[in-house]
């Protein structure tokens, strides 16, 4: 699957708005592959598709990961939209044929991370996040540190998440939090940059 | 083990400092005790020896811990100090022959949480942090909340904490964001307290 195919699926698939916001992740996504020396390609494909499951009702989310085996924790059950990664990348694969596996990765682990990312899943994550249309309190700071550094980026933005979470009442997912952790431990004890 | 030896156990082997906080600690878990129609004396007692462990050095809570299968995380071995209310029970048990299990547990969980606490559970980890030397942003909520409702006050109080570890780069343990789901879990929908 190229660009442009991908993008006549999303437009297609999605409203304007998210249509919009995929085309935003991939332009960002895009620059931080540059900026990081990973393949651009594959990263404005990503920014395309990674919502491609996201509007799907709960029901349908929640029926899909159970059929195929996707579920993880019983979070997705009271938070089934979480299942929009996992389930977008699942689709991709079986009705589009994409099938290349750092895309799919990407796609998957967009939402919730993932112990072990590759450093094109975690500039999926933070395009998602800081693409020009967003808008949240500390958002300056975290477009600042993820175009210098992919990992604090990552713990910043995870940061953002699990307050988010909590400022809403909202469960929290525990891969975030085993993500975090990872991320954490790899990082320089001096963590001059926070 | 009843409460006055276990002052005295308590003053002869902590800081006056942690002494005079083991003191109010049992002072608030005896009235939140008494409140919830709890036992007030295990209250009191675990209020008094839940610190037992604090401030031995990290390499030797990690030795026991080792030695004695009590470890659970990882997270534990980069944060030792967390293991003070798992070493502290046990130490507890051997070293002092405390038997009674409702108040092991108590002190097992004051600082992690458990999923499935009792109610005097969450009574010695509430009163840890909301006895009356204690001082932080949300603390008068949180005395609100926790003398209302345990789960709710738990939820609040872990909320707190998770905070906390972000600003300042710490790491979270799993177990208390499970703890932290489940308790959520547990509420009724329209939360109308918070």
């Amino acid at each position: 699957m190229d660009e442009i195919r991908a993008e006549e699926i999303i437009r297609a698939r999605l409203s304007e708005n998210r249509y919009q916001h995929s085309r935003r992740v991939a332009m960002v996504a895009r620059e931080m592959a540059r900026t990081f020396g990973l393949d651009e390609t594959k990263a404005g494909l990503a920014g395309i598709v990674h919502d491609y499951a996201k509007g799907m009702p709960g029901y349908e989310l929640l029926s899909i990961a159970r059929e195929h085996d996707l579920l993880e924790d019983e979070v997705e059950e009271k938070s089934p939209d979480l299942l929009h990664a996992t389930v977008g990348a699942f689709l991709l694969s079986r009705d589009h044929g994409l099938d290349d596996e750092e895309v799919l990765n990407a796609v998957r682990s967009h939402t919730l991370g993932r112990v072990g990312m590759t450093d094109l899943e975690k500039v999926l994550f933070l395009a998602d996040l800081i693409e020009p249309g967003r808008d949240f309190p500390g958002i300056e700071r975290l477009r600042c540190l993820a175009m210098r550094n992919l990992d604090q980026g990552m713990v910043q933005a995870i940061d953002l998440t699990l307050r988010y979470c909590m400022d809403q009442g909202r469960l929290i997912h525990p891969r975030t939090v085993l993500v975090r952790n990872n991320l954490l431990s790899s990082l320089p004890s001096d963590r001059t940059l926070w």
